[in-house]
């Protein structure tokens, strides 16, 4: 950056001022052209930050003249610590509680089972094709992060296009995947830089696996718990008495908190600040003021948006990182060679879980009534949307391929280069063709989903009223339904005793809606 | 920060997971305890924050083994590129413009020439006294840079006692001098860097007065120019049909971009971005939708209520900083010498402008009614409300004697280690004072302030009903009169001009309350 230095005024040693106020600018221009491309049939948020963000690049690059295209240089902590939080954070804030929870085990099953599968058939397709092209260097452990890396979705820009009261499952599938998707890929990459490479047996996999579960299960509870502590302390001491701000500050804080303290702890931080999200809007959003309320709803759904934003930006800026081209010694055909592959082993490895798994999921829901089924077109188009690859895989590959966004060595240089080139060709190629792909399969108003709706909404009305009446005389009948109900439709009932759970013992201590929401 | 290296998970390199996680977690702490003590008659938040930093440095220090009492260099960047532009755009974002604009010369006045009176006292106090004390090797711009330094106001713990409703006059008076003051120290501050000491005269003076007014009006002009804009897109382009995020983001970059800009173009930041809050708060505020007017509301205070109390944490922290102690080696005798001149060196130049100017004040305004006059009393409170030093008074402190948070030299060691003495004495003594002090002379429903609201008010009804009927006939009548309002009371006159020419031209362009709020 030191072509800037002369126009520096605070801060003349470090020189942040410069890439900041070209950042914050740019990322203002990104704001009112999305805002104005909003109705386009083809181009989404994400794509028109790509977009800018190359514009932008090529700019700084003629300004430098051909020195560097980013003036911020790409930092995985800078993405970790601060972009990445307030999104997930934002993702469980305003999930719909209800679907999430109803899809639990289909989600989990897309979201944790799918990644595995994966990122194997991408590892073992990597490891196999890759020589043939010629393009040799890659540890056996790169391999295995190559796997995680090009496993890891960006459900973004599919989101932006499905509608959460049209097609709730379907909506309530792809979002849940996207936010467990990254806790695994992280979890999973995380997982490979441990393990002893020398040796790779079922023992290694089924070791990955059980440390998934361990951090699962504990990222959860931290999760949950910090959640939980925030709603005690916000309706024990009641701030909104004197001001809103502290009760805002501390949701805000907490929340950043127990992603922060899973980090030091070397559990999955995504998870955990995902659950406090849940946590935090189902009991501690009820126990603040009206405006802390609307505020927190609005405030936390905007930090998410700039920091997407802001990835996607950079993620356009650094494509025309000339330094890591020049690096990179590849001949034309063999590069292409290798994106082919990639591109489609990822087409093949989404394509490997998504029908087995959909099917799957049909048949153990085959009792819920169909407003659990997936049909093929669903299936479609949940495949379709994990193809983007997003901020994640560069972040990952980042991590794995340079130290802080430098590598001298020729081969990371070229792995990172093909990161970019596979993020940008999925999410500019595939995000392009989303929107009329989707409303082609699912064209607005669709009737068969329509007339779902009320099956589902009737259910509401019944349980509350059934958990209001209770009495002790019932309880023995109900307690050999409930068994036979559990075997019939186990997610309706577990969400039964959970809600009664809830209103009974969870609610009075922590607050929240007295009503039936879940 | 080694002692903490093992427990990274993410950015094992660079270590700032485990930093951030303290910070945040005692943050939490005390926006906890801030809340508990609110009740209490001597304490105040910048009170509570620097205590609860003070111990976090104790317990640093005993897990590091009396290495280092702070987790986080201080930055004298991060002071001044992210947490100052909150603060100073929620101060432009909130304040009554009414009341401010009303007393905007006064305001001027104290923030503006009483600067100067006392950083020209302070200044030349200290080059008398220290080497009296036997406290040599400072430089000619040293010294200079100590009367700016030590001239910056903290006027946050006087605010938290005044109440806006009960004496309007004494809080916009003492709230727009503290913004004004934090604005001309800087400008102050950096002036003095570039001017050639060699020659001090009144040359000079009249140099730095010069630089200083082509700054303010700049700088002005930049702020407004960015909140007219603002204003204008979010009134253009309607976000607010499809989310109010885009709404809240916008409003948000372009504030902080404002105070970029104006960084890059070596302006004042705090001025540009306090005139584009105040802007923003007048026009672009009225263009979103009604839940985007709570978000922002509430998001810019709580922003700006993390980063005050962030800065007094990292204040009380960076107080135990023995590293700085250890290379200072004034004798106890010297030290407290020079702390009692510098308090009374402050408290000398405070008085040396708040009474004499308050006369001229009250004089100008002899012809606006009994509402503007300044009481004894109220000039005892202005007085005292500045007596505190604060975070910028460290900020500068740093800029001028370390090279980011670092120094080896002892004599810039010990300019350090006096700032922080100052402010941490000024704050803490003179904080606790602040609440009875002033309850003491402004016992709460003071009758004469009560009774003086009435005349403020008619006039606020009775301007917009005569500009509605305003017509072509009545205009060269009016005009005769308005030549004779301006002589006998100018800032009536003003303003009164001002809001014909923004209800006519300003408004139906970039929106605004259609009331009669100003």
């Amino acid at each position: 950056m030191a072509y800037f230095d002369s126009a520096m005024n605070l801060g003349n040693d470090h020189g942040r001022v410069i890439p900041v106020t070209v950042f914050v600018a740019v990322l203002c221009l990104c704001l009112v052209i999305g805002h104005l491309l909003k109705e386009n049939r083809w181009v989404n948020e994400s794509i028109t930050a790509i977009f800018i963000g190359c514009c932008t690049g090529i700019v700084i690059l003629l300004v430098s003249k051909g020195r560097s295209s980013h003036i911020l240089r790409f930092d995985e902590e800078l993405f970790f610590i601060y972009l990445l939080p307030p999104i997930i954070f934002n993702a469980g804030f305003q999930v719909k509680k209800k679907q999430f929870f109803h899809n639990f085990l289909t989600i989990l099953l897309f979201g944790v089972i799918g990644v595995f599968i994966s990122a194997f058939l991408i590892t073992a397709g990597s490891w196999w094709l890759f020589p043939k092209f010629g393009f040799r260097g890659l540890t056996p452990r790169d391999y295995l992060a190559i796997g995680a890396i090009f496993s890891a979705t960006d459900t973004v820009c599919t989101l932006q296009v499905l509608h959460q009261d049209e097609t709730p499952l379907l909506y309530s599938l792809v979002f849940g995947e996207g936010v467990v998707n990254d806790a695994t890929t992280v979890v999973l990459f995380n997982a490979v830089q441990k393990i002893d490479v020398t040796r790779l047996d079922g023992w290694v996999a089924a070791h990955i696996f059980g440390d998934f579960l361990y951090l699962f299960s504990t990222s959860t509870v931290l999760g949950v718990a910090t959640g939980l502590l925030t709603a005690y302390v916000l309706k024990g001491l009641y701030f909104g008495k004197h001001s809103s701000v502290r009760e805002i500050a501390l949701m805000m804080l907490m929340a950043y908190l127990s992603y922060m303290l899973a980090e030091v702890l070397h559990l999955s931080g995504i998870l955990t600040v995902f659950f406090c999200g849940i946590v935090m809007s189902h009991y501690a959003w009820h126990n603040v003021t009206e405006s802390s309320r609307i505020t927190t709803r609005h405030a936390f759904s905007t930090m998410s948006f700039i920091a997407e934003t802001f990835i996607f930006l950079y993620v356009g800026m650094d494509a025309l990182d000339i330094e890591k081209w020049k690096m990179s010694k590849l001949s034309f055909g063999t590069s292409l060679g290798i994106y082919s592959t990639l591109m489609f082993l990822i087409l093949l490895g989404r394509a490997a879980f998504v029908f087995p798994l959909s099917a799957l999921s049909n048949y153990m829901n085959r009792n819920a009534g169909t407003s659990s089924a997936i049909t093929f077109k669903h299936q479609i188009v949940i495949w379709w949307a994990g193809l983007m690859r997003g901020a994640v895989s560069i972040a990952l590959a980042f991590k794995q391929f340079t130290y802080s966004g430098v590598t001298s060595d020729p081969i990371n240089a070229t792995m990172v280069t093909i990161t970019i080139v596979i993020v940008l060709f999925s999410t500019i190629v595939f995000g392009f063709l989303t929107k009329p792909i989707i409303n082609h399969l699912l064209p607005h108003h669709e009737h068969n989903i329509l007339h779902r709706e009320p099956t589902v909404s009737k259910e509401d009305l019944t349980l509350p009223l059934i958990s209001l009446d209770e009495s002790a005389a019932t309880n023995i009948v109900r307690a050999k339904e409930s068994l036979s109900m559990l075997i019939e439709s186990p997610v309706y009932t577990i969400h039964y005793y959970w809600r009664k759970f809830d209103d009974c013992y969870m609610r009075p201590i922590f607050g929240g809606a007295r009503s039936d929401r879940v």
